[in-house]
């Protein structure tokens, strides 16, 4: 990446480091400056060598910075924009790894001057896991990552991100941020809701007696709870559509069930197994699945 | 197992073929005589030498059997009881390794003659896939088992499944039909019905551009649709209060969402991280999980 020389991350969770693993690994010469908060984060990516440099000062961190990239919870960014906004180089682009879009998009055009570009990143990648001890080089490798632009944002920019990410080893895809917001509704910000949905129906004594499917069902309930309310705070639109289609196809099977009708049960089981038996098969085409 | 000297597995699916496989592994001279009603399933199981003889006879194959297991979709049995009910041998033991139990007891009550004896058998076991080219020996290993008895069982029956079972590699639970249903409701077929709930309500545009989540929460989507048709017919009413309360669930979120309430919505998503938090422990600390 000839264009830049330095990258900042503010925030070393589970992302945060990763990327900057990402980074070192993938780009020789990129200087990543890490900035945490906590002195105890701080600590252990020191001890990891999870950055060039940890930094405890954030007004410095982004001071040269040529990309400056967000890696705390959604709801800390009008904060960030507004602390590094007087501090922010001419010409620097910032990005953030959230999950969802148009909330930020508008905060960075109320709050950051007209001298940066900002761009939205979605990697999709992660886990149900958090802390900068689960950092790992490899979290991008073969993930895709969703850009998003609106008609503020800059081409330029843009191309610099897009070579950026691929060069981690993602597929780039670009969206505005209002499409972004309802297609991640629909494949993840819902699901989620259904997943803690379905733990917070059963009862304890009975799950213990659970299989390998709810066990996979429920995975992703297990994730950071101030992360994700975030992402329902910031996506509440969209989510709540998601949700009452959620229910309508509950519903429809709960109807099918209780009229004993047997050929509809077995097409609304068929409907989904085929419409996932194409999705792998779409995914394993593109060599993102095994 | 010296009670035994034959077992007769009627269907060789994936879980009939693993069965037969896992005996002939588990049991030396034990007679494993699997029975299949398709010539393509009866060639694919002689390849693959799943089970000591394979037959396309079902009278014959059950007449020297010391335990019968049904091995077919649950709405297969009550033609199979009635079948063979005049050439079991007295004292055989039938059971079945189906998902649903209180109506398949009802059935065996009904329709198998007073000389035999039926317990329920579910081993929580089996993946998405289906067919004897999954089967594999150790697909039981280390798997629960729920056995289901009701005062009618024979306890020496009981016993000797216990036996069985736990030969097999599985930890053995014995629990009366109706809490099997109403417990297996809450932990499997009502998360079936979500992940298929939740596939059909996502378009199939947007689903390409799904993550790692999604596809675990929708894994069981893809299991095969008439099995699980005679599950959700067989067990309609305990789904259906697990629809009701999935549903009620949903909406709570909903409505957190909708009043802008982060301190609810952390509650309720905080809830579901330590309630499978606990699941987990609780799993690991019994060596079932790692």
């Amino acid at each position: 990446m000839k264009e830049l020389r330095q990258i900042t991350i503010a925030g070393l969770g589970l992302l945060g480091g990763s990327l900057s693993l990402a980074v070192l690994r993938g780009f020789t010469g990129v200087r990543v400056v890490g900035f945490a908060h906590r002195a105890s984060t701080r600590a252990k990516a020191a001890e990891l060598s999870i950055s060039s440099v940890v930094s405890d000062n954030l007004l410095e961190s982004v001071a040269k910075a040529d990309v400056v990239v967000l890696a705390t919870p959604v709801r800390t960014f009008p904060d960030l924009f507004e602390s590094i906004a007087d501090a922010l180089p001419h010409g620097c682009i910032v990005t953030d790894v959230g999950s969802t879009k148009s909330q930020v998009h508008r905060w960075a055009a109320e709050l950051l001057p007209g001298h940066v570009n900002y761009v939205g990143s979605h990697p999709i990648a992660g886990s149900e896991q958090r802390g900068v001890e689960f950092a790992r080089d490899d979290l991008f490798d073969g993930a895709r990552t969703i850009l998003t632009a609106n008609r503020r944002t800059s081409a330029a920019a843009l191309a610099i991100l897009e070579a950026f990410w691929t060069g981690l080893g993602c597929t780039v895809q670009t969206m505005n941020p209002v499409r972004h917001d309802r297609v991640y509704a629909n494949v993840s910000h819902v699901p989620h809701v259904a997943s803690v949905a379905l733990v917070n129906a059963t009862r304890k004594d009975d799950m213990q007696y659970c299989g390998k499917g709810f066990l996979d069902t429920s995975r992703i309930a297990s994730s950071a709870a101030d992360i994700w309310t975030d992402v329902l705070l910031t996506n509440g639109e969209d989510i709540i559509k998601g949700i009452d289609r959620l229910t309508e196809q509950l519903g429809r099977i709960k109807a099918a069930v209780a009229a004993h009708d047997r050929a509809r049960i077995k097409q609304l089981l068929a409907r989904a197994r085929t419409k996932r038996a194409e999705l792998i098969e779409y995914r394993v085409s593109r060599k993102e699945l095994e």
